[in-house]
């Protein structure tokens, strides 16, 4: 399982996922699931995935064009005119590769994987993508401005809760880390390290990005915090009273 | 898609159930999903239930002896000695209710239903079961002291932050009315009214028990303070710096 949320604000786009990956209880890993391109002044493209780990990969290093030698690349999601083609292109791979894996297997789904692609490209604004196994796609808007992918249910009702799209990117990352903690806790499948990257609107680089690891103080912190917040949230309700 | 949860606590049992059944989102219907069979001074049993609605209803019929004349019906649950062999004959009836229906059908899951047993035999302690479709069970500890059913996941974090054995019925109705609002916020197919019975322990009668309807002051305004709490806790927590 995974966990990964892209989370469109005012002041740009706020990546983050864990990095567990298990085929099985008795098989886990780490891997990084969020992988950034860069063109200075000109674009950031940041994808995330969650789903079969060797389909994502496969997809990853065909966006690379780890095929070719190294000075032959042309990495693809930086030559595409717009962040709309550049969703169309993670789509086409990825259901390419989940086909061409599948072949003629009876159960394709095993293969499948959903991603998350957002960024900006000069000229335009910031979009953010969600990409289904089946190659096609859907955009952030207003109504529903954050998207989350692997392990998404037990994180949401407090994304739901507290989202603002005018909060600034140390407070969205709060929000993500308690969502992210609520996932941790009920989910074996999805653990820390977790990376995070700030794409600040019109900046055309890579922001702040890094990893909080296992043993982080702070994530310790509110984690234990969000618990103790928790019960006194709830110890403020009315109470309820039986109708007999 | 159905919520239901049973708490176990020092005082007793709470069950609490939604009533929303769906086939497809333009087919929606509001059924009962908890029932309780009751002798005074010496049983009292509930059993809530989640998944096909054709199979659950012909448990709780079987279970209840329609297939007989009623004078001569001696409802199966009313007559078993223990606990635990309720639950037994509660599995084992579901079991078969699935096979019959599933026949030679590729895809039994179709027909599948998971229950909630739980109540007290004069002479034992109370006590909690979960019944999967296979007619096997798993019962309720310290360590695990509630079962949920159906939709599982929106609603749980709460419950595993705020539950204490120890807490009266109403401030449980209170934690469990909250984790019904979170997901009920999060899928359609669970919606109020919502069902709910307070087993007090060696009562040996049906407790509170009672439905919160659509239009419910009471909840509404949980809802509505539970959205500003969280808030509230959330903002409480100390602030997320970027690490450069």
């Amino acid at each position: 399982m995974t966990y990964c949320v892209g989370l469109k604000l005012d002041k740009g786009i706020l990546f983050m996922s864990d990095t567990r990956t298990n085929a099985g209880v008795d098989n886990i890993s780490v891997f990084r699931k969020m992988v950034t391109w860069e063109k200075p002044g000109e674009r950031v493209i940041t994808v995330m995935t969650a789903g079969n780990l060797a389909t994502t990969q496969a997809v990853i290093s065909l966006l690379d064009e780890h095929g070719k030698a190294p000075e032959d690349r042309a990495v693809s999601v930086l030559e595409e005119p717009s962040m709309f083609r550049i969703a169309r292109l993670v789509g086409e791979t990825l259901r390419d590769v989940i086909r061409k894996q599948a072949g003629n297997d009876q159960s394709p789904n095993t293969f499948n994987a959903t991603m998350i692609v957002g960024g900006q490209v000069a000229g335009a604004e910031p979009r953010l993508f969600l990409i289904y196994p089946e190659g096609n796609f859907i955009e952030a808007s207003q109504d529903t401005p954050f998207f989350q992918i692997g392990e998404t249910k037990y994180g949401r009702p407090i994304l739901v809760r507290a989202y603002d799209r005018g909060m600034s990117f140390e407070e969205a990352a709060k929000l993500l880390l308690v969502s992210f903690d609520s996932t941790i806790k009920a989910n074996l499948g999805v653990d820390l390290p977790i990376d995070y990257m700030a794409y600040e609107k019109d900046s055309f680089k890579i922001g702040e990005q890094g990893r909080i690891d296992t043993d982080d103080p702070y994530f310790g912190n509110v984690s234990v915090k969000w618990g103790e917040a928790l019960r006194l949230a709830f110890s403020s309700l009315p109470d309820f009273k039986f109708k007999s």
